[in-house]
C-alpha cells in the first residue's frame, strides 16, 4: 500500500480550473494520493470525471454526506486523512464544519466562509480537534515570499515604517459598465458572494501577504471602497489605509476595475535598514533595497535563500516556477504537517489568517459604510 | 542683438544642483538668453559665478531690490522679460510678488509660496496683470507624461475610474532615525520649510500629476500622514484618498521613508476603455492597456505620439532624453507664450496649478490633524 | 482500469531533478499513469524510490533488459505504451533502439544520443515503426514560444532577415579554472559527454529553437567555440554564425562561462514585416515589435493568441506558469499523439528535431576545428 | 571677457538634430562659448541661423577656408580654440586636417573619416600637433558606460572570457524592400557613404564601446555581412567574431534590418569573476552578475561608483539624464583638456578610437569579401 497521503476532494470537477491546480499541487512532491471524493454535484458527472482523471470510482459518493457517511465508516488507515474543500464559496463553511467534527484534516480554498462569524466556529473546531486546517492564499507559496518573510521576520530590513500592497485587476471592467450584466453576475450579488466583491476576493489576498510577510497583524484599517453605480451592491474597488501600531503605517489598494490589468498582486515593505520588493506576476525577483548600496535582486534556488524559500524551489536559478508550483508548496507543508515532521508556520496559511481574511473583509466594508473611518481588526 | 529672450535669475548660484538644471533647461532650444540676477546673496560670490558660467557682469546685481531698480530703469526692449526664482522656499512669495508687481513674467521654482494665502495672492496678482507665469513641476515636460496627458484627455481610455499616484523616496531614512540629525535640518523645521515635508515636497508633485494628466480636478481628500516620532513636528509620509467626483477615486502615495527608494515618483490611470501607466524614473516609456489585446509600450519621437509629446523630442527613438530635457520642455513653452506664439497650456504648470498645489498641502495636513477626516479642495 | 496512458520510467530516481520535472509534467493533464520502470540502477532503491512517490512495484524491474522482457510478455491493454528515457546520456541510444524495436513509444530527454550516427539509427526506426518519439527540448512548450512559432509561420512578422538566439549560462565558471576540477567533472570528459559540452547540452537548444520557431532548415554554419585551457578537451562557449537561405542570417550564441547568469535562453526574429522577441527566464512575455506603431506585449491566456498556445495555458492571465508547465505541454500533445487524436506538429519535438540537434553539435564541433569555416547542415 | 573657451561650429545649422545635441551639450558644464562658425554652406541660411541660436554675426563666415584665413589673423587669445565638425561624412577628413594644421583642437563626429589611409593621416597630425582630438563616440559619456569601463579595468569582473556587443535598429527596413528606395538613399551609396552602412554606422559604435569598456584592443574578426538584395551594394546588417587574444572572444552584432528596433546598443562582459550588461536605451542600469549572490543594478549618483561615473552625473540619483547629458560629458572632459587641467583619458574618445574604427570598417568589410575569414585589426 502506498505511504501516500490520502486525499478527497470536493469540488473541482468539470473544467473547473481551481480542481488543476489542486490535483497539479497534490501530485508535485509525490505526497498525495487522490482516493475519492465528489467532483460534481451530478453523480454521473462525478463518475465520469474520476474516469477522466483515472481515479478509482470505488470512493466517488453521490454527495457530502456520503462521503462522510462512508469515510467514517472505513478503518482510520484506509479512510481519507485530508480534504480539499474546492466548492463554491458558501459551502466551505458547512463542509468544512462536518469535515473537522468527524476528524478529518482540511485544505480549504479562500474565502474559508462567508462570514466572520462562521470563520470563528471553524476556528474555534480546529483549535479543540488539534486538526491540520490549510487555507489556500496560494500566493504565499513562492519561493520568494517566503523568502521577503524571512527575511523581514529575522530582521534584515530593520524596523517596519511603510507597507504598500497593491492587487489590482480588471476582469470586471467589461461587466459593470452594463446594466444586464452586473445585475445578472454571481460575483456581485450579496446573496451568493457575501457582503464584498473586490476586498472579499482579492483585498483579502493582499491583508493575507502583508501579514504573511510582516509576521504581524493589522490592527485597524479606514476603507474606501467603490461602486461605481448605485445599483451596484458590491465593491468593486477599494483603498484601505492601514496600521500595524501607531507610526507603522500603510496601505492596501484593491482593484476589480484597473482596466486591462491581470492578476496584479504586488507587495512592498521599507523598515529602517531596507526595503523589500515583490509581484506576483513575476514572483521569481524579490528587490532588496538599501541606502547607498546598488539595488540588489534575488531569486529563487540560490544558496543565498532562507532554508525554507529554498524548500519550495524544485530546480535550479533560471528555471522558473510558476503559480502551480507556489499551490504545490502549500501543499508540500501541509503533507509535513499531516505526516508529524518538521514544518516552519510559513509553510501553509491557516485558520487564523482565513479567520482574520474574514474579519478584514466585514471591517472593510463596515468602515467604508460609516463613512470612511478607522475600525479595529480583531487580536 | 539677439532676439531671445531675455532671462534673469535669482538663486541657483555656486554648487546649486537646481541652477544647473535651469541653465541647461534655458539654453536646450535656443530661446533664451541670461542677461543678469542675482545669483548668491554675497557680491563677490555672485560676480566670481557670472564669470564662471560666462555671464556678463554689468547686470549681476548686489541684491534683489537693486536688480528691480536697475532693471526696471532700462527701456523695455532691454531689461530682462522673465526672472526665475530659484531662492529658499521662503523668498519664492516676496520675490515672485515684487516680479510681478514690476511687470516681469516669472518662471518660479515649487513649492510656489510656503501658505495657500500667499499663493492665491499671486495667483490674482498674475491674473490681474496677465502675466506669464510658470510654476516647475518638472515631470510635466516629460515627452511621454505630455502623451498621457492627451490621451487621456481626448477619451483614449474612456471615463476615468481609477488613478494611483505615487512619489516614493527614501532619503529622509538615515536623517529620521536620529534624534540630533531630525532636530537639526531645515526640512524638518516648521519656520524654514512650512507646515509640511513629504507632501509639502513630493506630494503636491504627485497631486499635480494627477491633475495634469486627467486634465481634472481633484475635489477632496483624506490624508493619514506619518511623522514617525512624536518629537518630530513635520510629516515624512502620507497616504491620501482623493475624489475627483462621487465615483472617480483614487490615492497619492508619498513617503521620505521608503528606504533605499530614489525618486520614485509614478502614476496610473485607468479608466472604462483603458489604462495608462509611467514611472518617473523611467520616463521614456508611457504603458497602455485594453481589455483582450496586448500591452502596448509607447515611446518617445514615433509618429504615433500627440504633436505635444513630439514637440518635446529632441532626437529620434531610442536616444534617451532625460530631466534635463523636461525641463527643458517647459522653457520652451515659457517661451512661446512670452513671444505670443499659439501654445498648448499644458507646455507649461501655471500659477493655477501651483495655488492648487499649496491648498492641496494645507488641506492635507488638516485632513490629518482632524482624524484622517475628508476636507475639501477650493474650487 | 483507467483509460489513462500508461507510462515507464527509465531513470529518475533519488534526487533527480529531471525525474521530478518529468512525473509532474505527465500528472499535468490527467494523462499518464506511470505504471513501472527502472528508476535506479541498484534495485533496493528502486524498489525504495517507487514506494516514496507511490508507484505500485509489481512492474518495477531489476534492470532495462527485465523490464523489456516481462512488459513485452504483457497483453498490449496492459504493458507500457510510452517509456520516457531519463538515464545519463550514453544510454539514450541503447535504450531508445530497444524500445522502438519492441514496440514502445518513447519520450527521451535530450541529447537523443550521443553521435549523429546513432540519431539516425533512431530516426529511421520511428519512421519504419510509425512510432510515436519526443524528444524533450522543454523550452518549446511554453505558450509564448508557440505563439511566436505560429506569428512566424503564418506571416505575421514576413519574410525572415535576421535571427538572433542566445543560451547564456555561468555554472562552469567556478569549475573551469581550476585544473583539478575541470579535470573530474564528467561534463567535461569526451568519454563520457560525446564530443561538445556547451554546444552539446545548451547550444541545441537554441539551434532547436531557431528552427522550431522560424518552421525552417539552418543550411549552414561557421563555429567559433572557445576552451579556454588548452588541457580541457570540451568547448564551453561559443558562437555560431548560422545561415537558412543565402539571404537569412543569424547567429547563435552560447556560453556557460557567462559569469553570474542562470538559464538564459532567448531568440529574436525579424522579418520584413516586424519581430519578435522572448526570453525563458521571463517566459510569458512575448514582445512584439513594428515599424512605426508602439511595441506589443503578448501574454499567455488572452484570446488574441492562437488555439496551440492557449492550449498550452491553463489559468487565466496573470497567474505564471513555469517550467514544469511547458514540460507538462509535452507531455499532453504526446498524449494525443499516443491516443490518435488530432495534434499540431508543433506539440512535442520529434525524432528529427533530435537528429537535427546531434547534427548541429558535430558540424559545430568540425567548422570549429577546421578554423572556423562554412559546414552543411544535413537537408 | 567670459573665460570660456571658445568654440567654433561646422555643420548642424538648420535642422540639424546633430547641431542641437553638440550645441546643448557644449553648453551644459558652462565651459564653452559659441563664437562662431559656417553652419550652412549658404551664407544669407547661415546667418540666419546664427541670429536665431542667437551668436553673434561677426565671425559666421562664408565658407570653411574663409573661416580658416579670418581666424588664424586673430590673436590667439581671441581665436577659436576647438571646432566641432558636424559637416557631412566625406568633409570630416578635409576640414579636420586642415584645422590641425592651422592650430586648432578638434571634435569630430563619427565616422572621423571616410578611410582608414586618411585617419592614420589625421592621427599622425594629432600626434605631431599634440591636438586635443575627440571622436564623438556620444555613448562612451554616459555614467554607467564609465562605472562600467573603471569596474573591469580595476578588475572587478575578474579577467575576461566572453563579450558580446550588440547594436540593432530597425530604420531601413521600410527602405531596403523597395528598389527605388534603396536605389537613391544617400546612405546605401558608396560614392557618398564609404564602403560600410551598417558596420560603418553602428557598428563602429559596439567596436568602440568594446575596446571602451574593456580597455584592450580586439586583435582580430571575422564578418559576415548581409546585403540581402544583389543590386544593394552596402551591408544593412552583421554578424562579426572578435578576438582580443587567443581565448578571449566574443561578438559584435549590427543591424538596420531588425525590424521595429529603435536604437539597441548593448554591451556585456563576463569575466571569471563577474559579469557586467548595459543597454543604451535603458543607460542608468548597470547590472553586475557574480555567483551565487544576488543581481545588483548600480544606478548613476550613487557614492558606491567611481570618481569617473560620479563627474558625469549631475543631479542626485533617480533623476534620469540621457544622452545629451552624455554628450555634455565629453564636452566636458575636451574642456579640461584644453585647459590643461587633470582628466581620465577616458573622458573622451581619441583619434586613436577614430581611427581603430575606420581600420575596424574596412576589415570588416575585407573579411566578408574574402569568404568570412579571419582578418587582423593593426595595433
Amino acid at each position: 500500500m502506498s505511504a501516500k497521503i490520502r486525499l478527497g476532494i470536493l469540488g473541482g470537477g468539470g473544467d473547473s480550473l481551481i480542481g488543476v491546480l489542486h490535483r497539479v499541487a497534490s501530485a508535485m512532491y509525490d505526497q498525495y494520493e487522490i482516493v475519492g471524493g465528489v467532483f460534481n454535484p451530478n453523480y454521473d458527472d462525478n463518475l465520469a470525471f474520476a474516469n477522466k482523471i483515472g481515479i478509482p470510482t470505488d470512493r466517488i459518493y453521490t454527495d457530502f454526506e456520503t462521503m462522510i457517511a462512508e469515510e467514517t465508516k472505513l478503518p482510520e488507515s484506509q479512510r481519507m486523512q485530508v480534504v480539499s474543500v474546492l466548492t463554491p464559496n458558501f459551502l466551505h463553511f458547512p463542509m468544512a464544519k462536518t469535515l473537522l467534527e468527524n476528524g478529518f484534516h482540511v485544505i480549504c480554498e479562500k474565502p474559508m466562509t462567508t462570514t466572520y462569524d462562521e470563520a470563528k466556529i471553524i476556528k474555534k473546531l480546529v483549535q479543540e480537534n488539534e486538526s491540520i486546517f490549510a487555507v489556500t492564499y496560494t500566493y504565499t507559496g513562492y519561493p520568494m515570499i517566503r523568502q521577503m518573510r524571512k527575511m523581514i521576520t529575522s530582521g534584515a530590513i530593520g524596523k517596519i515604517q511603510k507597507i504598500d500592497a497593491r492587487y489590482y485587476q480588471g476582469w470586471i471592467n467589461p461587466i459593470i459598465h452594463d446594466k444586464s450584466k452586473r445585475s445578472s453576475t454571481w460575483r456581485l450579488d450579496p446573496k451568493k458572494s457575501g457582503i464584498s466583491c473586490c476586498i472579499g476576493d482579492i483585498g483579502t489576498h493582499a491583508f493575507d501577504m502583508v501579514e504573511f510577510v510582516t509576521g504581524k497583524h493589522v490592527s485597524k484599517i479606514l476603507a474606501d471602497l467603490n461602486y461605481l453605480y448605485d445599483d451596484n451592491q458590491m465593491d468593486i474597488d477599494g483603498t484601505i489605509l492601514i496600521r500595524l501600531d501607531e507610526n507603522t503605517k500603510g496601505v492596501i489598494r484593491a482593484s476589480q476595475i484597473a482596466t486591462g490589468e491581470e492578476n496584479g498582486l504586488a507587495i512592498r515593505v521599507y523598515g529602517d535598514k531596507g526595503g523589500l520588493k515583490w509581484e506576483q506576476e513575476n514572483p521569481n525577483y524579490l528587490y532588496h533595497l538599501e541606502d547607498g548600496t546598488p539595488l540588489r535582486v534575488l531569486k529563487p534556488g540560490h544558496e543565498y535563500n532562507t532554508e525554507l524559500s529554498l524548500d519550495g524551489t524544485k530546480l535550479p536559478p533560471g528555471h522558473p516556477e510558476g503559480i502551480f508550483d507556489s499551490m504545490g508548496n502549500i501543499y508540500k507543508g501541509v503533507a509535513k504537517a499531516i505526516k508529524g515532521e518538521a514544518y516552519d508556520h510559513a509553510e501553509f496559511p491557516t485558520v487564523i489568517d482565513g479567520t482574520r481574511g474574514m474579519d478584514f473583509i466585514e471591517k472593510a466594508v463596515d468602515s467604508h459604510k460609516k463613512g470612511n473611518v478607522w475600525v479595529d481588526i480583531d487580536k
